[in-house]
C-alpha cells in the first residue's frame, strides 16, 4: 500500500546526512565527554562543535546552548529553573508567570504544577486565529512578573505568535522571556538577539535529527536553577552524561536546517498551499489557524459532522498519516485545548485534522491526499446522523 | 599508537548488534510512539518490546519499566518522585531519607537538594571496603523514613552493597527501597523481586547500549510524583516523546546483557584478576574497594606519592584510557567523596586510578597496561619529592 507521511509536526525521519554523522559516535568515538583521556576529548569536541551548529541556527553564541533530552525537558528547565531561582530574589509574594492558553503541554502542565507550588500564572487568551494580543500581555505584567513564556509557533494550528513585539515588551519590563520554538526552528528564521528572547527550547526530532535530544538557549547572564541534580554537567544546569551521538545529530540537523531553511520553507509552503486549496473544496471544510501567520508546513482543517479520530483511522487505512491534535495528546479523549481556545465548540474541535509537511514531502504525497481525503470525508458523512440532518 | 580503553565504567561502545537494531528506527520506523497511525504504532510496539527485554534482565514485569534519558534522570525521578508524593501522605514533620556516603552524584546531589527542601537525610558511613553496615541502616529507620536509596555497586571502587539484607530491612519496615544499579546491571544477576527492590535505575550506555536513554524499574503499586511535566507519557511519570531508536537500543542491550551475563562476567573477571595481580606488584600499590565483593570489571588502585590526574594524563599519552574518579566528576579537583568515605587521606585519594574492563576488553589490553603502567608510575615517582623523601 502507498504510504504518505503527513505528520512532520509530530516527528520527522532522521536525515541521511545526520545519520551518517552520528554513526561513528556509537562505537568509534564512544568516550564519555567528561573523561579526560583521548576518547573523552573526542566526545567533548563533538559536543562543542554541535553547540556551534545549534547556535548558528539561532544567531546565538555557542556558550549559550545547553543540551537536554528534548523539548519537554528544555521547557521544564527553562520555566521551573527561572521560577525557582528568581523566586528567591524577589521580596514580595505572588510571583507571577505569564503564558498563553495555547501552549504545548510541556509548558502548560509545568505552569499548572508551579501554580500548585504557589506561583500565580496568567494564561493569556487568543483570538480566533490563535494569536495573543500584545496589549493583554502588557496589561498582565506586574512588578512580580518573573517570566513570560509564549510558544513561537503553535504545534497544532501552526499560528506564529508576535515574537518581536513580545520580546520588546519583555525587555521593556525586564522580565525573562522564554519561548517553546520546537515547531518554529528550521521553518522560520530565528535571531534570538533581535527578538530579545532569553530562553528558547528546541527539539532535535522535529528537524530531521534523532529523538531523545534537544537544547535550551540561555542568553548570557540569565540564571536558572537546575532541575536535574548530579554530576554537574552543562555548567551544573543539566547533570547527565552527554548523549554524544544524539548531540552530534542535533548539531548536524541544525546545520542542515540553517543551510536549507529557504529552500525547505519554499518547498513546504508550495505543497501546503496546494493542499489547503484543494482540501477546502470539500463542502463545509474550514482552515484552523491564521491564513498567513502560520508555519509553512502546517495545514489544519475542520470538517462539519466529522469525528477527527475516525477520520484519522480511515486515512491510516489508506496509508495516510495525519493527526487530530498533537501526538502528545493524541491518545486522550478531550477536545484540544488549543482549538477550544480559538473559540471552536467541542464538536468542531473533534472534527479537526492536522496535516503537516516536511523536507521529504512530495507533490505525489499531496496529490494522493487531495484525492483520498475528500472521499474519506464523504464516506464518513454518509454514516453520520449529524450530516444527514 | 596502540589504544587501550579501560574506562568501561564511564561508558561503553555500543555493541554492533545494538546499532544494527537501532538504525531502522532513525529513518524507516520513525513515527512518534504517541501517534495513532501505522508509523506511530510501529514505534509504540518497539517500545513495548524494549520493556520486555529490560524487564527480562531484572526479573521484573514489562509494565514496571519506564523510559528515561539515563541514570541521572532515573535517580532524580525515583528519589524526588518518592519523596514529594509520600510527603503529602505523612502527617508528621521530619520526613526522612536514608542513603550512603558513597552514592553517585545523581543520588547524592538529589538528596542534598531535598535537604534544602526540608527533608532529613541520613548518609550512612561505610567501612574501609566501602560497605554499609546493615545495623546502621536498621538503626537509622524511623516511622518518618520515606525512602532508602543505596547504590547497588559503587561506580568508583566497585564494591557491591548487601542488597538482599537491605531489601529485607526495607520490606520489614515498609520503606520504599531504591537502588542506583547503573554499574551493576549486566555484571551481576539481578532479581528485583527476590531482592525486594522497589525502584531501580539503569543506564543504557554502561551496558553497550546508546547514550541518552535509561530506565527506571518501578515495582507495581509504588507511586511516584512526576518531575517532567508535559504530554503525560509513561503513565504521566515522564513526559517526553519516546526516544524510539534509543529505547530499541537499550532493549537490545539488555537482551544481550542477559544472554551474555555469565560469559561476559567470567571474561571480565579473568582479565581483571590478572590486572590486579600484576599491578599490585608495583611497590606501595594498593587495591581500593572490597577484594571479593566487587564488580567483575573493576580494578581500583592507589599508588603512594602519585597524583592520579598526572598518572591518567601519562597513561593517555601511551594510549591508555583510565580514570581518577567517576567520569562525572573527573574535571573537578576535589578528592573523591567515595575514597574519603572509605577512610583514605586526601593525598591517598588523589593517588588513585580506576581501570574498568568490558565485553570488548582483551588479554592484549591487559598485557599492554601491565607493561606500561608500572613504568609510568616509576617515572612519575622519580619526579616526585614525596617519593624521594
Amino acid at each position: 500500500m502507498k504510504k504518505v507521511y503527513m505528520d512532520y509536526a509530530a516527528t520527522t525521519p532522521v536525515d541521511k546526512e545526520v545519520i551518517d554523522e552520528m554513526i561513528p559516535y556509537f562505537d568509534k568515538y564512544y568516550g564519555n565527554a567528561s573523561s579526560i583521556h583521548s576518547f573523552g576529548r573526542d566526545a567533548f569536541d563533538a559536543g562543542e562543535k554541535s553547540r556551534e551548529q545549534i547556535s548558528g541556527l539561532l544567531s546565538a553564541n555557542a556558550d549559550e546552548i545547553i543540551f537536554t533530552s528534548g523539548g519537554t525537558e528544555s521547557d521544564n528547565l527553562a520555566i521551573k529553573g527561572a521560577a525557582y531561582l528568581n523566586k528567591k530574589k524577589r521580596d514580595s509574594k505572588g510571583y507571577h508567570i505569564i503564558t498563553s492558553e495555547i501552549e504545548h503541554p510541556a509548558v502548560l502542565e509545568t505552569c499548572k504544577y508551579l501554580e500548585k507550588q504557589g506561583f500565580n500564572v496568567k494564561y493569556l487568551p487568543v483570538d480566533k486565529y490563535g494569536l495573543i494580543k500584545t496589549k493583554d500581555l502588557e496589561d498582565a505584567i506586574s512588578k512580580n512578573t518573573l517570566l513570560i513564556t509564549i510558544i513561537f509557533a503553535n504545534n497544532e494550528i501552526g499560528t506564529i505568535e508576535p515574537m518581536e513585539e513580545i520580546g520588546k515588551i519583555a525587555k521593556k519590563h525586564d522580565v525573562i522571556f522564554h519561548t517553546d520554538a520546537v515547531q518554529a526552528v528550521g521553518k522560520v528564521p530565528i535571531d534570538v538577539k533581535k527578538l530579545n528572547i532569553d530562553l528558547l527550547s528546541l527539539s532535535s526530532h522535529k528537524i530531521y535529527g534523532p529523538k531523545g535530544v534537544g537544547a535550551l538557549y540561555i542568553r548570557k547572564g540569565v540564571k536558572l536553577q537546575t532541575i536535574a541534580h548530579g554530576g554537574g554537567h552543562e555548567k551544573g544546569l543539566r547533570s547527565s552524561t552527554h548523549n554524544t551521538p544524539g548531540i552530534v545529530g542535533l548539531g548536524k540537523a541544525c546545520e542542515l536546517g540553517m543551510n536549507r531553511l529557504k529552500k525547505d520553507a519554499a518547498h513546504m509552503k508550495n505543497l501546503r498551499d496546494v493542499l489547503i486549496k484543494e482540501i477546502l473544496k470539500v463542502e463545509e471544510s474550514y482552515l484552523n489557524g491564521h491564513p498567513e501567520k502560520r508555519l509553512v508546513n502546517n495545514a489544519h482543517f475542520r470538517f462539519t459532522a466529522i469525528e477527527g479520530e475516525s477520520l484519522n483511522l480511515m486515512l491510516d487505512d489508506k496509508g495516510i498519516a495525519g493527526a487530530t491534535g498533537s501526538a502528545c495528546s493524541s491518545k486522550k479523549l478531550q477536545a484540544s485545548h488549543v482549538l477550544l481556545a480559538i473559540g471552536l465548540k467541542p464538536e468542531e474541535a473533534h472534527g479537526s485534522l492536522r496535516l503537516s509537511l516536511g523536507r521529504m514531502s512530495t507533490k505525489e504525497d499531496v496529490s494522493y491526499v487531495t484525492e483520498v481525503l475528500p472521499e474519506v470525508v464523504n464516506n464518513l458523512r454518509k454514516m453520520s446522523p449529524l450530516w444527514n440532518r
